[in-house]
Order: structure tokens, then sequence, then C-alpha cells
């Protein structure tokens, strides 16, 4: 399961409302940003994250609006005494753009084949278009194994068994030897695709193939398709199409211009084409 | 008459009801910040400042909290098309810092001699003592000649004679010749005095002499006297302390620490000294 908090919904410029794009995504404890824009650890404060626990942030593209943010959070952590290890993965030129950190951060360089393991569950990159190497992410929990309780009960296991037959794949019960495979199933793990800032596209599609969550960024209205196709950003619309075609089972818009106080026209446009739409809030949390 | 607004009262590490260090004064249309610490756009939309009008940044030092939320700022201005000259004026070193920004921008670095003039008022640097070229800036209205109205009209002064007997110093009326400085008096003008971070110091005293409004840095309480001196900042007594030898009309304490949720004692130490003390908080406004 994924924790997934709303830190920053606005595109480039913010608002009153909506501050600039940053998204918490919590897991066991630690806390991965994708983007920081300026205003993101006080967004933290104001909602409740700890940005002590912030292990990785994952930039999609080098526009300020996405990491500026983060040399003001990096410069509180340092303040609170942090030691633990920030890694920050970026695009090509983080390296340059983030210049000495503090000694406890990492800028790593990453490219469209990225993939990171935490244990548990993987973060990827994907290339999205927007601006030169821009990247969405991905953050998949591995497949569980889980018992088939009834089965596996009338079978004889019970109490350590069940964490014996886990380690050893079977297990000698009585006079019969029990496979893990006849008594547990694979269970699949969650799966999130944040786009960042892009134009509709096919990468977006295939990272987020029956994903459960996909964040997708829908700057503008269909009333602006122009405009956003210029800008290589997306509509809501555009970004529905993708989820539906995608298989995905939930989309969150987000990265909004701040001309729509009232998003109603972004739901809408979303909705006729993918029913299980919501819009983005500052402070907005859900969990996957 | 100045009219100020404090965007962000917070010391290094912002809180959920305070931002980092910026504080706007507008005179005729014009704004003119003080720091520029992460947020400060946003703080100016949450309280009604225009970033587009803003005409000069003053930096006071070179610490991030300080200056970090220019970059954001410009970069919207930029968005919105900005043309006019923006400058920066900050300590040496603040062109490396600020690099090739938009071609609007132009950074000067100052020292503490530094003065500039804006036509009505001037703006000067102090130097304080905190890090390395540290400054406070002190904003001045130049002396203005008003009409002692009644002798003046009973000397048969009227209508557009006004503004000849300005323009030449003298204007005959009837047989007489009058002599301007026989109908008017010079009014002083309004002064207002910012310190940035700073032990308390001469150097804010001279500068603060008999100011309309101090606004002094007041990280920490009395009990935390020792910090503030290691850490170059001061305590709200001391702030009160050059207040009151200083002549100021009025003291705003700003830069509060974070542990300070209550500010009470912070301005009940300080108006034990100085009694015309307030503490800022984020979005007050005052005129001057």
């Amino acid at each position: 399961m994924f924790e997934i908090t709303f830190l920053g919904t606005s595109c480039a410029v913010p608002t009153v409302q909506r501050g600039l794009s940053a998204i918490a995504v919590r897991k066991e404890g630690d806390v991965f940003l994708l983007d920081c824009g300026e205003g993101t650890q006080r967004q933290m404060m104001r909602f409740g994250v700890s940005y002590m626990r912030v292990k990785a942030i994952f930039i999609t593209h080098l526009h300020l609006d996405h990491f500026l943010g983060a040399f003001g959070m990096i410069e509180t952590m340092a303040l609170n005494g942090r030691m633990e290890k920030l890694t920050i993965y970026g695009p090509p030129g983080s390296k340059a753009t983030f210049g000495r950190p503090k000694e406890f951060v990492e800028v790593l360089e990453i490219d469209g084949r990225f993939s990171v393991d935490f244990g548990g569950f993987s973060v990827s990159a994907f290339p999205v278009k927007h601006s030169r190497d821009s990247f969405g992410f991905s953050f998949e929990e591995k497949e569980k194994r889980r018992f088939y309780e009834e089965k596996a009960k009338s079978l004889g296991l019970k109490g350590p068994m069940f964490s014996e037959i886990m380690a050893n794949g079977k297990l000698k019960v009585g006079k019969k030897t029990i496979k893990l495979a006849d008594v547990t199933y694979a269970s699949p793990g969650k799966k999130i695709a944040y786009t960042g800032d892009t134009l509709p596209c096919a990468e977006t599609f295939r990272a987020a193939k029956n994903a459960d969550l996909l964040i997708h960024e829908a700057t503008f209205a269909d009333e602006k398709k122009g405009e956003a196709a210029e800008a290589k950003h997306s509509t809501a619309s555009q970004a529905a199409d993708i989820a539906k075609k995608a298989g995905v089972k939930k989309l969150l818009l987000t990265h909004l211009s701040g001309r729509y106080k009232d998003t109603k026209i972004l739901l809408e446009e979303a909705k006729a084409i993918f029913e299980n739409t919501l819009v983005a809030e500052d402070g907005m949390r859900l969990e996957v």
C-alpha cells in the first residue's frame, strides 16, 4: 500500500489555493517525493508529512517549478542535523543544477531505463514528451505470495509452519509434503504512475498499463487544446483517454493552470471519457 | 508614506504560520522587497501585493532563506511577459549566486556605503553583524516643503501661485514680493530601517536614529540569549534596547524562531524596554 499526499497541484505559477508541483508517496514510514517545487517544505508541514523522513526525491524535469523547493528543504534538513542519505534522482543536468549540495545529499542522473529497488517496491522512470529529458515515474510493489487460508489450515498448517513453508517452498506435515504453490497464490502489488509534465504519449500509456492509480498532468481544458499542444502539456480529456486505454483503476488530474479556479470543466471533460477521475487539491490524501 | 506588508516572518525554517523572510514596501504603486525567501511569490498572492510591480529586491545577506524565492518570482514574472527592469541589490557574491538570470533582471552588488535614489525617497545599506557581508537597509523619504496655509492665503497666495512660488522661491503678489521661506516649512520625510539578521549592533542604532519604524530581527527570547549570540542573532529585548536608544517611533519584531508558537514572551520582554513594540505576523500591513 502507498499513501499519497498532494503537496502542490498548480502548473508553473502557484496560486493562493495551489502550490507548485510536489507529491509525497509514503511507504512504511519513508517518504518519497515526486517533484519538489518552491514551497514544498512548508506544504509538508501544513499537511503533516515529515520532511525529515524524505528518503528520495524524483525530479521529472529541470524546470524550476519542479525542483526549486529541494534547495530550501535540504537547508532545513541540515539545520535539523540530518545525517541520513537523501538521494535526488533527476534528469541529465541535475548534478550541475544542484552543484555541491550538503554532504548527506547524493544526486543521481537517470535515463528512461532507470529503475531502483527499495525492497518491497521499485521505482522506474519512463520518458515523456515535454522538455528535453522529461520523465514520468512509476512505483510498483512486488508481487506477494498469500495463503488460501482455509485450504492451508485443512492440510494441517498452523503457527510457525506458515513461515517455514514460505521460506522453504515446501513442508512435511505428518506424512504428507505440502508444496507452497498448492496453498498460496500470487497477490499483485499496487502500481502508481505519475507523468510529470507531458503531451499525451504512448510511453505513459505503457507505464500506466493496469495501474491502480495514474496521476496525469492536465494543465488545460479542451478549449485550450492548441495551447496545450504548443506548450507540450495535456488536456484533462487527453489524460482521461490514456487512463481508459491503459485500463487504470483511478485517474488523478494535477498540474492545473491557475485559470481554472473552478475545476468543474476539467473534471467533466475527463469523466466523459473515464469515470473514475478526481481533480487533485493541495492536501488531498489517498491510499492505493 | 510607505505601506509595509510582512510576507514572511519566520527565521531559517518556515512554519505553518510563518513563511521565510520577506517584507514588501509599497510606495506610489511600486513595490520594493526586503529579502525574498522561498515562497514569497505565493505570499504576495495571498496578501494582495503585486509581484509584477516589484521594482527592486534588496537582499540583506546570502543565506538561502533570504533569497531563494527570487528565482521562482523571476520565473513567474518572465511567464507573465515582464519586460521592465528588475534590480536585485545584494551583497558581494550576488552576481555569482544569481548566475545568468532573465534579461530583464539586473544584479548589483553593494557595500555598506550603498545608497540609491528613487526620486521621492532613497534606500541605503548599513553593515550589520551576522554572516560576512550582511546588511540592513533604510528607506528615507526626502524632506518636503509645506505651506503655512493661513499665512500664505492672508498674503494673497491662491490657485497656481502656489506652484509658481514653489518653483521660483519667491513671487510678486501685488506690490509685495513673498519669499517661499516665509510661507513654508520643511516637513521631514518618513524613515524605516530593517536589520536583516544581526547581533544587536551600533550600525543599526545609527541607521535607525529617529526612524518612524525599526524592523529588527528577534529570533529568540532572553532565555536563549547565549544561543542568539552564538548564531549571531538578536533577542527581543536587545532589539527593544536599540529601538529605545535610537529614539524610533515604533518597533516591529520579525524573523522569529519557530519555537515561539505563542509570541507573548517576545512581546513582553521587548515592551518592558520599549513600549511601542509589535510582533510581526505574516500578512500584517501598516502605513508609515
